[in-house]
């Protein structure tokens, strides 16, 4: 048995649900389907999800809704008219956006998740619907049914180990389809949360690894997960095989087609994943794997760099025979809820490098003085301007020198270099450059690599 | 004014004072001299500070002294008689010698750190008697006199800054040559305290701030600090000058010719440091200076392998995500009082990095077991043979591709690198690698930037 998630520009028009509808269909095994909301037609189009924000903002402002209403409930009609679903079925679909401002919501951030939630929930209704109308023998089921169980905050919630144990007493007909809205799931006291957007990723995870299925095919809009970002580098190659470790590795510094957090239940499952195209199903895709199982002929899998982060220097004389100093950092960044990413010291020097999405200028400023005064260094910095790049394989674990052989095109190429780290990690090397020079380091590794 | 120490081996034997005091005359700026207790005469002698702390020991065990402590006046008995000097000025070594089990002493440990610093003690009293006798005007002068008071643990003390305002206002003679102990200070409630072993360079340090010095000689029984340890390279380069940092840096790896904690007054003070050659007092030695003032000619200045270093790696899927991991892992290090080193980090992995001397194996065992119940990492590991090779040098500042130059020597060499660390200081690189290969990390990078 497999699961097979589609993503919202697979699910856009009728068009591409017949697509995807195809893609279900050729195989008996993909029995278990998860659907996202429908994304952008075209570019310039707005996502059903960013509608329903809208619609959960107007409700909370006492604002008329009606507009809104009919603009999203229109994106499903006109996805049920392309399959000649009739319209006393499609109506079920605005009955229950008419609804939403009538339900109860502990609060504005709970009404926001479960407005957001109604793009995936309403658009596994509709397929399920257009499936039987097609003569595809299948059921929609809600998280509430499943018991897909959520904790944390309602728009950024995180499974809870109870969904396992539903999702292995939930019974169904072995001939059936089963589908199921992506990105959320239900808290303890029965309200919706969602998962950090682009969830529905998370939840074909879950489904994965609840169902024990034997593969979690994520079908999206691109052919493959390519070694290097294709804005930054003319037609990378695609990885055909690639580890959860890489996958994972390389996510951080913003390879962004498949979301990381949805590793984890496909991990704790062991549960290959094989990220497709929808529009072109017969490519072999990326198979994220748990073990490589062979030596790969590539050193290196791909190359990323991300440009969001900011540093701050640190430099103490006899810095490291004084017991407690990183605690007392750690302790003050904790105080002020700031997370760190890395801390490369040095002897009498340490760098703290940070992702910008934990800070603002008067944080910033807030830090440094708090610092500064409790730390009392000598010289204190912060570098605004920090780039981080990955370069990730398994091909680098226990090869000599794969560190010289990715440094010295760098050095070539007059690329100076802020931090190399790499030895926590033995199969990646990070490294720290300022931002204007992040994109010519993936190109410059890319064409050392993968030139030929 | 200069100050100028000599160290234990320059002070063995009498032929030694003369060298000592030939040099000290050749420079009437040399006003504060600085001595250690004698060294070692020959290989396999034992070191005066050897003696006394067996002295130290048979009193605390109540046996018998008297043939330790005539071994000991012996040493300075023949140093005096070298120069002739009468036994009715010698003989007031050995009263003190006696008379030192029957003064008080908070406990035990306050008697060892006062027998240990009367090898300095002495040998400071009896070069001024012998410097005297040669018609060479110069004075004792006992720590408490100048008032250089300490504080901390009784054989570890540190300085504490009163001493500067005490030496300011310290009035001696214009041409008197000053001699000091060095090695040790005065508690607040008036009890001997020393440094930490090799200390006598912080007492000269200390003097140096104090007094205002121009330069600070340090004279020992090598003709410079050289580049890479004698041991391990045949003749390596003497380095003619280095930085305050450079110093440090390469301390911490090993160099031990100038005792690392000496540099923190002479950064205060901002004092000039020449290492030199008692025995060949021609020749240039070392300088460590604040700032090179000219871009060096060769990349680096240094390199040495410490292999003195454990490490435990941690793999945790989703580390990075999971706030107040390391602060955790820093609290369970400092209940147990164990310091870390480093802590380079990777997406889902940490490695720490200790310093042996910290470390036994029952308390390895209590931090793994610690760390495995409450951190619950998806992987622990305890990396017992792990060196750290520093290649430190000016140089490297602002110098594209340095790393790379650095690295391709030792992949070209098979060396097989567990960690790569540059970010916090600009001016060296930290290598990770097993203890068998430490020695040939360093001769390879040796070869490479020093070789002609």
């Amino acid at each position: 048995m497999k699961v097979v998630k589609f993503g919202g520009t697979s699910l856009a028009t009728g068009a591409a649900v017949k697509q995807a509808l195809n893609i279900i269909t050729a195989d008996p095994a993909r029995q278990i389907v998860v659907v996202s909301a429908p994304g952008k037609r075209h570019d310039g189009d707005i996502k059903v999800t960013d509608l329903l924000i809208r619609y959960a903002n107007e409700t909370i402002n006492g604002e008329d809704t009606a507009k809104t209403v009919q603009e999203i409930f229109e994106r499903y009609e006109t996805i049920g008219h392309f399959f000649d679903l009739p319209d006393e079925k499609i109506k079920i679909i605005k009955e229950l956006l008419v609804d939403l401002p009538k339900k109860d919501y502990p609060n504005d951030e709970y009404l926001l998740a479960a407005f957001k939630a109604h793009g995936e929930r309403l658009n596994a209704r509709l397929i399920a619907m257009i499936m039987n109308h097609l003569g595809i023998k299948a059921r929609f089921v809600d998280p509430t049914e499943a018991g897909i169980m959520v904790t944390g905050a309602p728009n950024d919630a995180i499974v809870n180990p109870e969904t396992y144990r539903n999702l292995a007493g939930f019974k169904y007909e072995v001939y059936d389809r089963l589908v199921f809205p992506g990105f959320f799931g239900i808290t303890p006291s029965g309200h919706i949360a969602t998962f950090s957007r682009g969830g529905s990723d998370i939840t074909g995870a879950i489904l994965a690894r609840g169902f024990h299925a034997r593969l979690y095919e994520n079908f999206t809009d691109v052919d493959a997960i390519f070694s290097a970002n294709p804005n930054v580098v003319d037609n990378p190659e695609p990885i055909r095989t690639m580890t959860y470790r890489e996958m994972r590795e390389l996510s951080y510094a913003g390879f962004s087609v498949f979301h990381d957090e949805a590793l984890i239940p496909a991990i704790q499952g062991q549960i290959p994943i094989n990220v497709k195209n929808t529009h072109a199903p017969e490519k072999p895709g990326t198979m994220i794997v748990p073990e490589k199982g062979f030596k790969p002929e590539n050193i290196i899998t791909g190359v990323a760099s991300g440009k969001h982060f900011s540093a701050l220097y640190l430099h103490k004389y006899l810095l490291n025979k004084e017991a407690g100093f990183t605690l007392r950092i750690l302790d003050i960044l904790e105080k002020h809820n700031v997370p760190y990413e890395h801390m490369p010291s040095g002897i009498d020097d340490i760098s703290i490098i940070f992702d910008k999405k934990f800070l603002n200028d008067q944080l910033i400023d807030v830090l440094c003085d708090e610092i500064q005064n409790k730390i009392n260094p000598d010289r204190l910095e912060w570098i605004d301007d920090y780039s981080i790049t990955m370069i990730v394989g398994e091909g680098m674990r226990d090869r000599v020198g794969a560190a010289a052989g990715i440094l010295q095109p760098l050095a070539d190429a007059h690329i100076s270099l802020q931090m190399i780290n790499q030895g926590a990690s033995q199969i990646s090397i990070m490294l720290g450059t300022k931002r204007a020079d992040a994109d010519k380091a993936v190109q410059v590794i890319y064409h050392q690599f993968f030139a030929n």
